[in-house]
């Protein structure tokens, strides 16, 4: 777990592999597959997050998995307030908000985790990967700033017309938004800048 | 300015006052209401913010200050994404970020400001306070979750598909959202919740 939380933060989640992870922990790679099978779910362990993002999006994003007559966007929304619920998980999501606020290799491990983990299943179950590569990541990039905002404003800056609202008003205020993003009217940037310029 | 910085921390935004502060410096407070002006002027100056909001929304959002054909939430995104590239704002924003996401008492400050001053002057400019106070508290709390987490996935976290995209492609892109948020058909909660639990 430390060289898994030492080679993380310091390659970034694309980079760090459990390869180098086992190598930097003196063990057999096979075993860390052993264990913890993927990358993913090494990372969710040495970070202690309550749930693998993956398998957790993927169930509740299935098809069937949300009630008739609620959004897709509703329901994506509905579903991340309720998980941020989870006990752990507000303090866990603090501590790496807080390590990527206030350092840029922190931020590219953060930003490569979600982009990879968190967007890449919300877009596998949402069928963006049906899409060109570049408008996929600009959908699940506007969807990101929508999401990433709600979590700011209603877990850490806590404006009180966000922490006081309740679950179902949100998810029925934001959920088109979240919808839009995804599968609506935009217009996708004709030269799409994700492969342009990536560091800025 | 010592003083100005220190009681602001202390006490939030809207604790804070003139006279506090001139107290705490020793001088008298028609002084510093006649360098300062006013309060938000002073922790303008406190926090050496390149604008003071109030009056660059007011004026940026005065009628007939932006081109026919372009919706009101696509100008507010323009706008504020154009500011957010002024020197010497990124820094100013990102250190007061920094310490309200590391600090309880920095984020009270951060979010008392927000409210009182960008939201109170974006909501007077779109006509919120003709509205009932819950619902125009809850209207710029969503607008807010929309626009704080464009800056933080543009500025702090630096998604590729954000930081890359122009000013014009997002402002397209998100403007509608903000827009309904701001004048759109929302369910408001029934019980104003931002009256209820503020402090959670």
């Amino acid at each position: 777990m430390d060289a898994a939380r030492t080679l993380f933060a310091e390659r970034g989640y694309n980079a760090a592999t459990i390869r180098g992870i086992a190598a930097s922990a003196g063990v057999d790679p096979a075993l860390v597959h052993h264990y913890y099978g993927t990358k993913e779910k090494l990372f969710a362990a040495a970070m202690r997050l309550p749930v693998v993002p993956s398998e957790y999006i993927g169930a509740a994003l299935a098809p069937g998995a949300w009630p008739d007559g609620t959004g897709l966007g509703e329901h994506i929304v509905r579903t991340a307030l309720t998980l941020w619920e989870s006990p752990g998980l507000m303090e866990t999501f603090l501590g790496l908000f807080r390590s990527a606020v206030a350092d840029e290799q922190a931020a590219v491990m953060l930003r490569e985790f979600v982009t990879e983990s968190i967007l890449g299943a919300m877009g596998r179950a949402v069928g963006l990967d049906a899409l060109p590569a570049a408008e996929a990541q600009y959908r699940a990039g506007l969807a990101a700033s929508q999401m990433v905002g709600l979590a700011v404003t209603r877990l850490v800056l806590k404006f009180p017309a966000v922490t006081g609202a309740s679950v179902d008003d949100l998810a029925r205020a934001i959920g088109p938004a979240v919808e839009r993003y995804l599968t609506g009217e935009i217009a996708v940037p004709a030269r799409p800048s994700s492969s342009r310029r990536t560091g800025r």
